[in-house]
């Protein structure tokens, strides 16, 4: 099997300056990577903006592709179409793990929080890395997710790292990818659209790489593969804009993930938790009602189909990337998955 | 103000035996109470039958009535329709600490979940009970989780314990409350629907009693009033019946409780996580998709309506008994709840 | 059985100068009546402002409750958040006749509709008045529509008029009903919010007024009931507010109006389909994306209590007042609905 | 640009024996097509099953994955789960005549529709077929309607036929396709799963042949492109299986017709109505619920991965049989969409 010599452009459309989400101004992404025998996992967290998300809330929404899936704050997300916590990424059992840390890290910034103001909601996505890792071992702890969040920035490390650590997808290593995409001027300004997915997902035969069908050629050479078993994957795709967008806006542009994911060979398997998750940068809602609300005018919803162009594009790139960026990795009982590069 | 000498029953249905979700055969019921200065909370669990229901799930569906909540389990329980945990009811601080002893607690009983096997989905709903406990200790550990879970039987205490010690309803001691009806045979046989409700909502202008504003003339007689601020609370609100329904059909059972629920006075507050789920015990649905199927009739939706009619009566009737059980409560920093009777 | 002397009023909230949907200022409604032996029919007709809605569309959101109704353009609606209609009302097998009319008299005013410019979205919503009218014979055309748009005012005529004409609620006579609150100023100013109701539900020994139970007590005296037969009845909700809300808002509003629904009696039966339409006056959004969209900003979300009780109160009162203003009516085969007022 | 010489083949299951939605057992189509100059346009009907569908419905589902169109029937079909009509596909101004054909037709074989027993759910699905056809004269009357559901057979013309006619897709000449895949047996039979689409999507620079990226190359040859404008397409999607599924099961399904529509180059554009019906053969749910309701085994969630790829494959491939089976059409003021063929 030959791979094309560089990692393929999907789209018409040009990347940001990163190919990053963190293009979106203001977004950071940090991890922490546990990588220690039968324990390969960790945490991502991805920050909104560089101030406190529980008093200055970004609008967001969120897409379940399939609902095979544990994350945890998305009915008051869904509610109130607000973001108010970093969105953290980790394995299926760490999920009340880190949900813990989030609310131990608003009590320590809005010590009222849960007392005389509201409680915080956690956001915490997740796939299941368990071939890979041990999860029954439980070993993210509140520690881990303030590594990754303290360790936030703008470069951001892809493949077998933080949350991705311990991914499979496509019976390769998966992992954490990004990408974006700049949006032309139609009405008024250049916008800027970025993903960061968590790719967990896809049997190999399904893969289809930038519209090449190589996991089926990949597939045939393997005598012995674990494509075999139902899939139990999943992939958790966030999505950053600076669009001025309401929440049923965002909603929309969340489901266009669905399609960068469709491209890649996903049909949204049954034991796949496929999540999307779209938030704005262009104004926050604050927490305190006697403070004022942002007035400006959203983006007319006829001038949205270069943004859902970006958001599928971003996506399947960000999804190659995840794969292209892997190492391999050995975990639990000496399972390995193999890098996608290594084939 | 007067209240009625005995608890008023609320429509023409009859009651079960006892008058509890439990009149639902194989439904058992346990608390685990925390009462100790600051500390006023608990865990309740629902047990939807004896067997385990990771192996044997329940059919089940929920419905988000305001989502101002951060119950989880939700995403993949409408997925799939199905509750494969024991239902589990805490403060809202403590949803990641009771889910992590329900990982815990599957894969003790399936020692292969996470690793050949499917995850668990933990299923854990809340309410804020923060005006009396202090939820910012996160105070409730896995134990207290399997302690509730071992005590589940079929008397059901009400009132002021499990999760139900810390809660406010209407500006009074709120807490848990169940009750039960009978639908007589239409097509077919007698069916049994009860609720378990945990009541943390409402403001006390608002309380209408079995059709009387009982809270406005009580907030009239009240010079200080805590009934001013916005309302925080929520309330959870579980529906078991042993008519065969799909998951469908379940989900609009479980809309029927917002009738119960807006009778006493409830417009859904902003602020409040309402949330209704409804499972049938008519049925289950193996872990293993080798193990056979089942095959029943579920009922014609045509004859749905005297369910509904239950479930809306059996919401109202078990708020009603959770404030009538209720004793008064003092807790964090002092706050105090007075239990309806006490008035 | 004794009525009130008077209408009572609902909540503690004032009810604006005419107690209708049109104290909201800029609506107005508009009925047709048919009312000839078999056919007792018609449309009714609620405008948002007095321009053109296809041009200047006002922010809306849909709620279904039990979707056991055959109303038309909700997909649309829910999908932008837009109503580009008049909202017209009329009986089950009408909708496509007044749909047409709808697509017709937006051609007229927009001759590119469908050429060069988008299609329109038909927003036709109804109930099922076939006990006293003969819907078999779709009586129904365009000239009735376009009579009812002509008709459109600030007085709303109630009770057994325009699509309300054959309506059957708790076994009395149904039909349009209206009601308003005034929503005091928490930030910002004074709210008016309306609701104009299709009510067309109910059975007789579920009726409730202002919290009286007095369908049991009908019932009860009567010998021949017609209230046996299962719910085949359906309401529809419009609710108006010159609040600036956004869509997502707005669908928590319509759900509201099912409390108030709730109080009246109902369960939400199998065969009633029980449909919220919220709408928003405080600005518009323009066909043409060229034009520029509104900048301003929306109410908070944690101010939105005062607004959910004053719809869940106006719909509650607009169910009595349509039973209230009701007048007795006898139609196809001979089959009678007796008003409230004549029992 | 040079096509493949013969029709690629989507995926690596089998087509069933016609390629085409009537290889599951009793589904028929049948088409009325009018093409006079301004007048290109036609209604396209599918039949679940040769008795009456009013009296014995369908399981069935939607999913509205872009919700910018003006179908009739969803919310009812969403509701009870359930088709009780021929599902009718024409162009968007069409719909009310088509409901209204529908309405009538179920009152001649059930002449208490509407009187003694429930009114009828007209179920008519659109695409905007106003660059080629006249929509604006209304030009579908309820003998088209009859037509089509008299010629209702199992083979089944493709292209610019029936509700395909006047359709356009990628800036080509779209139209109705159809494709069918065979399910293997992993417990249990094997399934067969057909999909028959109206194709009115899509802009040129978009399309995606089997992988070929076909739709930049033909583009680039193109001085006078009519890409530039926005997408005002849709594609409705029709899945039938002999899989036993239950609602629920049939919504999961529905979506995955998303994925093959990714495939093709969508992204789900703003303008673009993309909705899906899926819907199972396997038993039927009487209308009158005096008569048993079925009592089969569903198949296990575990088990519908293939039917899941199924679904998605044979969307893409009834697309592309669209494009590749569509004859060039000139209609409305000398608009003409070339075929691919004729590329």
């Amino acid at each position: 099997m030959t791979l094309p010599a560089s990692i393929p452009h999907i789209g018409a459309l040009a990347a940001g300056a990163r190919n990053a989400i963190t293009d979106v101004a203001g977004v950071t992404v940090g991890h922490c990577t546990l990588a220690d025998g039968d324990l390969q996992t960790g945490v991502t967290v991805v920050r909104p903006h560089a101030g406190d998300p529980f008093r200055d809330r970004v609008p967001a929404a969120a897409v379940v592709l399939n609902g095979f899936g544990k994350s945890t704050g998305l009915v008051q997300l869904q509610e109130l179409g607000l973001i108010d916590t970093p969105i953290a990424l980790t394995n299926t059992f760490s999920v009340p793990a880190v949900a813990m840390a989030q609310i131990r890290q608003c009590i320590t910034t809005n010590p009222r929080t849960g007392r005389g103001i509201d409680t915080v909601n956690p956001l915490v996505l997740e796939c299941n890395d368990g071939y890979l890792n041990d999860i029954q071992r439980m070993a993210i702890t509140e520690q881990h997710y303030l590594q990754a969040l303290a360790s936030a920035g703008e470069a951001v490390e892809q493949g077998s790292v933080g949350a991705g650590r311990g991914m499979s997808s496509f019976g390769l290593k998966g992992g954490i990818g990004t990408a974006s995409r700049r949006v032309p001027a139609r009405q008024g300004r250049e916008h800027t659209l970025g993903v960061l997915v968590q790719a967990n997902f896809g049997k190999l035969p399904q893969l289809v790489l930038a519209g090449d069908p190589i996991g089926a050629r990949l597939a045939a050479q393997q005598a012995d593969t674990t494509a075999d078993g139902p899939e139990k994957g999943s992939i958790i795709m966030l999505i950053a804009t600076d669009a001025p967008l309401d929440a049923r806006q965002l909603r929309r542009l969340a489901l266009r993930a669905g399609a960068g994911l469709a491209r890649t060979g996903s049909v949204f398997g049954h034991g796949s938790g496929d999540i999307a998750v779209a938030f704005s940068t262009a104004y926050t809602v604050p927490q305190d009602p006697l403070r004022p609300m942002p007035a400006l005018a959203m983006l007319h919803d006829a001038l949205l189909d270069d943004l859902f162009q970006a958001a599928a594009d971003s996506t399947e790139q960000a999804i190659i990337h995840a794969l292209w960026h892997a190492t391999s990795v050995t975990g639990r009982a000496g399972h390995r998955r193999r890098a996608l590069l290594s084939e």
